[in-house]
């Protein structure tokens, strides 16, 4: 069976800008782009092979940056994401930004200020675990801060990303749409499987509490920041290698959309000594 | 053929701290510890793979950090060592830092600010493309600094690096070393191959004609930096694959030198509701 294309991928998944976006008409479960595992996993192969390649050249021209933004309940595959779809790209090209708890002096700075700082540089591709989503999602399910403050903040992220986009950062953002009954699949895990224990905080369940509360904070966000420099896609996530192989198309769909090529310095050999 | 224990590796390339040091002795093409390549291969492969594990677990523990500094000439291998000794870890647990020359910002502060700044977060491995080395190397060969000056650094060095490992930062420092033949060699390969070019810069060649200078200052920051806390590995460096496996024994041995274990936060799933 063919791999399904970019744009089909693309199209199935993406909150298109402007339209009424309903998160419950996504199936975490869609198995519809990849329905055979292998499938899934031979294009993931492919795809990784291929941002490789074309992060190389990225890199040797240092005039864009890639930003990747990944969201998702716990349990959704953020780190799963990262190390799969980026499986063959050199560490030389990555910059992978894990955002926890703000720090007291990121506090005192406006929510954007950390997230700046984090932008990849150009030449590289950036991955952002956790964003600076948090602040229109747990804030807002938290109320850590007024409603009115987090209200503004989707046309101030807007806007901040349309910069970004204008000087030479393409963005993709990425929900990671877990199931409620895989979460608790997982989170089980994290108990009984060893080498996920660490992972495993009690203040997840905390969060699994308020499910719908997290579900409309998303639903708000892609809703009012899905837009057409910075789009959101919704990626079903109840299979791990189907939801790696997605974001993976989407990924290279986006570098190969940047029509690289080896940069020429326009050096002769015959200029230089070599000896 | 058995591979070089990570102790064999160790002790054929070290610096040995308070000895004096000649790197003429250090022959460039070294194949001793692994004659064959296919051997070399297997061993880097292996290598690879346990030192993604137990990243994993210093990525679960967030106590301590691998800083790893890597120094030669220009095509070395820098790149090379980077994308094939981490080949299979995971983007978030790196963090790589290539150093060009400073900006002006980076210049109005001592020249470790933009180190210690670059420094791996706990449970992270960084690499350092160039360091603070430089700071005794090209400053010194070019004369960006006054003798006396460069002269003081070396036990600045010393002494921020002891800070930092015993702050829980574990530092290993390599010098790729590619003998003058196969640099000429491989310099003429980034002109001809088109997907290296954008790697050539004419000003390599200007470093080339200092050769000697930059060996000289090459010997004195190894003898006077190869310390007990960090020391310096010389790593016969004209061929790839045999500098890849060397660097990669050694790093696996930092790794399990440090006995990493996941960590138990000591739940029990019953005192969990996951429903």
């Amino acid at each position: 069976m063919a791999h399904p294309t970019m744009v089909e991928v693309r199209d199935a998944l993406i909150a298109k800008p402007g339209k009424p976006f309903d998160l419950r008409a996504r199936d975490s479960g869609d198995r519809s782009l990849f329905p055979g595992k292998r499938e899934a996993r031979i294009s993931l192969k492919k795809d990784a092979a291929v941002i490789n390649e074309l992060q190389d050249k990225l890199y040797a021209n240092r005039d864009r940056a890639l930003l990747v933004v990944l969201q998702g309940m716990d349990t959704a595959g953020k780190s799963g994401v990262i190390r799969n779809v980026f499986a063959d790209t050199s560490p030389l090209g990555m910059q992978v930004e894990a955002f926890k708890a703000p720090s007291k002096t990121e506090l005192a700075h406006d929510y954007l200020w950390r997230i700046h700082d984090a932008v990849p540089r150009k030449g590289r591709i950036g991955v952002f675990d956790r964003s600076h989503y948090e602040d229109v999602l747990v804030v807002k399910v938290r109320e850590f801060a007024p409603a009115d403050v987090v209200e503004q903040r989707y046309e101030q992220i807007n806007s901040f990303e349309k910069h970004l986009t204008e000087n030479g950062v393409t963005i993709l953002k990425f929900m990671l749409n877990v199931g409620y009954e895989e979460q608790g699949i997982r989170l089980q895990e994290r108990i009984t499987e060893e080498h996920k224990r660490w992972k495993f905080n009690p203040g997840d369940l905390e969060d699994r509490k308020l499910w719908p509360e997290f579900m409309g904070a998303y639903e708000a966000a892609v809703q009012r920041c899905s837009t057409e420099h910075a789009p959101w896609y919704i990626v079903p996530a109840d299979s791990r290698t189907r939801r790696n192989a997605m974001i993976a198309r989407i990924v290279r769909g986006a570098l190969e959309d940047m029509d690289l090529s080896w940069p020429d310095p326009g050096y002769k050999m015959e200029d230089f000594d070599f000896s």
